[in-house]
């Protein structure tokens, strides 16, 4: 017998059995889904992190999908008491799904579900939130002023940096990394200097375009320069924010030698995977250097930090809330409930994962499809039409 | 005989004798005056504030000119005692100069400086920075992860706000409510809502050609709107910047019921004065809202914070930061010892006192003119054209 565990039910009599491994944010999701029959089965345990055991008991022994999270194992022992209790349908609330083993899902006929198109805008805000909050040491003069420490204006207190006109340098120029690039540019008028392996056209004609707009208007234009090597960025950019995949190739990109090769009182960003840093390295260069300043939303050893980081009054430390704006959030868990929904339903998959602005209109029916299937092809689910 | 103080004297030799009340930021406004044959003297007392005696000593008896600072209570004492040693110039390293008695100063024809014209990017930028941080919860994210409390990810975890397309409110739509304007319209894709006594067709103009550019650019437009009243910035707004001047009208303007205006979720950012805003009336709203935030840089009785607020995690505090960016408190020294030394070497005083930029390129001669010295008139001192 699986052992107990608390949960709130929707719709009791629901033909369909979807359980979420989690509280999501907003309610649209659990609406869309008991309007189509479902019954909605959330778990409300007290505990960060569900152990496989926890989600078998969830599971039971009649479940048609779930909703999970980045946090979770889901592999073959998952997969396999879902498909014994009549599951086909998964969704990571994520747009990555290494914490899946596809193969598994694969075997058992189980269709796995991401969250992509709705992270993008909200994660560059928080790496241009991180990057403006480190130029003025936002938080270290918030934790002096709440120690009570401030006694009278004085000409050298928490001096920073004025963003306009000096340069921010992006590694990885791709979706977020090219809005992130965007805010800085247009917001606080930097010049650009970007690395990557593809040429951002795109983001290039743009800022063309926009410093021909602010010359137009009388004003600076803007700059921008695509870098034939990262230490160039590295070595010119005032604020450089990274937005790499995580592979073997970018594993500890930022090392001792590549800090090194930056501006002492540069600012550095790091919303993309924790690895990407030698966090040790990055704690000895705070150390050595108390004008650098990072913001980081990722960590090398995820829940923990680098013994040092947390004493570091040159870093901001933020807990893995890229994607933590209301819009995105309840939008990732639509996009999951969606998905699983779809597959239930036999819906067709929707063509463009990354174009999901008829699933997320409050005021209309999302359209009868799956947003986002990663094994699709595998399993020869049907495409919908844009 | 005067009470010892520490100093620190540079070109010992020098002709006219010019005291700083503090250090202050870079080395160029030291070498300026150097180079025009100033003795420069800086009080180097590790005391915050430096009382009307502590001045009286560094004046001493003889004294040509003194760069001061707006915690310095500057009125018939200290000029009196300035005119005696035969001093004649006089420059707060600030904007502002409510700490100094114009009078005073004219009664013993004494030149009074400020340095206005460096601070419009720099507080805009400030007022940004709190706006984005607020917004991401950044200040109570930090500690969170910083106390060890993060162990893992969660899909309610320091929730905030998605900034594009939602609406920035700016009262007071003056150089610096401008400046943070385009920011965050141009940063972050928000529509502008504003409130001020005068039309800011300047800024109309440009949000309107902003918008056309990004729709002649295949993206969604933005838009502004001014207020026939105050109340429905608050009421409207998602987040709201107060750059308002402080006088009589303007006392307690954010008081307990225009809080109740406010969208239970907005952001309120107060870089202009503090008591433009009802501190107690506006910790009682923090409490009673906890996602309702703001980001202060400013208070009513500074240094110090009504009771409550320093425990508020949905509060930003910092210590008057507005203008603490490299350029701008080296510029601000420059413009204060330029007031002074203009003054003793009988240039006249510069025609538009914001547009300082030749007083500032450091591969360059400043102009023979004192940038801003604002009893010129009652003293009659000449003016330099542009």
């Amino acid at each position: 017998m699986a052992k107990p565990v608390s949960i709130e039910v929707w719709n009791p009599n629901g033909k369909y059995r979807v359980v979420s491994t989690k509280p999501m944010p907003g309610t649209r999701w659990i609406n869309l889904l008991t309007q189509q029959d479902c019954r909605v089965e959330i778990c409300t345990l007290k505990k960060t992190i569900l152990s496989v055991e926890d989600i078998i008991a969830l599971i039971g022994d009649k479940c048609d999908g779930v909703i999970g999270q980045l946090t979770e194992d889901w592999g073959e022992t998952l997969f396999s008491a879902l498909s014994k209790a009549g599951g086909t349908a998964f969704s990571n609330m994520a747009v990555g799904y290494n914490n899946v083993d596809v193969n598994a899902a694969n075997k058992y006929g189980v269709a796995v579900g991401n969250t992509p198109g709705v992270l993008t805008e909200t994660t560059a805000e928080l790496a241009a939130s991180l990057s403006v909050s480190a130029a003025r040491r936002i938080v270290e003069a918030d934790e002096f002023m709440r120690a009570g420490l401030y006694d009278g204006w004085l000409p050298h207190l928490f001096v920073g940096n004025l963003l306009k006109g000096q340069t921010v340098g992006v590694i990885g120029a791709g979706r977020i990394g090219s809005a992130y690039a965007r805010m800085m540019i247009e917001g606080f008028k930097m010049n650009l200097i970007y690395y990557d392996l593809y040429q951002a056209t795109r983001l290039e004609k743009f800022v063309t375009a926009y410093g021909q707009f602010l010359k137009a208007n009388g004003e600076q234009s803007v700059t921008w320069k695509r870098a034939s090597s990262m230490d160039e960025v590295l070595q010119e950019a005032d604020v450089i924010s990274l937005h790499p995949i995580l592979d073997k190739t970018t594993y500890h990109l930022i090392n001792k030698e590549r800090l090194s090769k930056m501006k002492k009182e540069a600012i550095l960003v790091n919303c993309s995977r924790g690895p990407v840093v030698d966090e040790a390295a990055l704690v000895e260069h705070l150390k050595e250097n108390p004008m650098f300043r990072v913001g980081l939303d990722v960590f090398e050893e995820e829940p923990y930090m680098k013994p040092g980081l947390a004493d570091m009054k040159n870093a901001i430390v933020v807990p893995h809330i890229a994607s933590a704006s209301k819009w995105t959030r309840e939008g990732m868990a639509t996009l999951a409930a969606l998905n699983v929904l779809g597959k239930i339903k036999g819906y067709p998959v929707w063509s463009d994962p990354n174009r999901v602005d008829l699933f997320l209109n409050e005021n209309s029916p999302p359209p009868a499809a799956s947003p986002s299937i990663v094994n699709a092809k595998t399993l020869s689910l049907p495409v919908s039409k844009l």
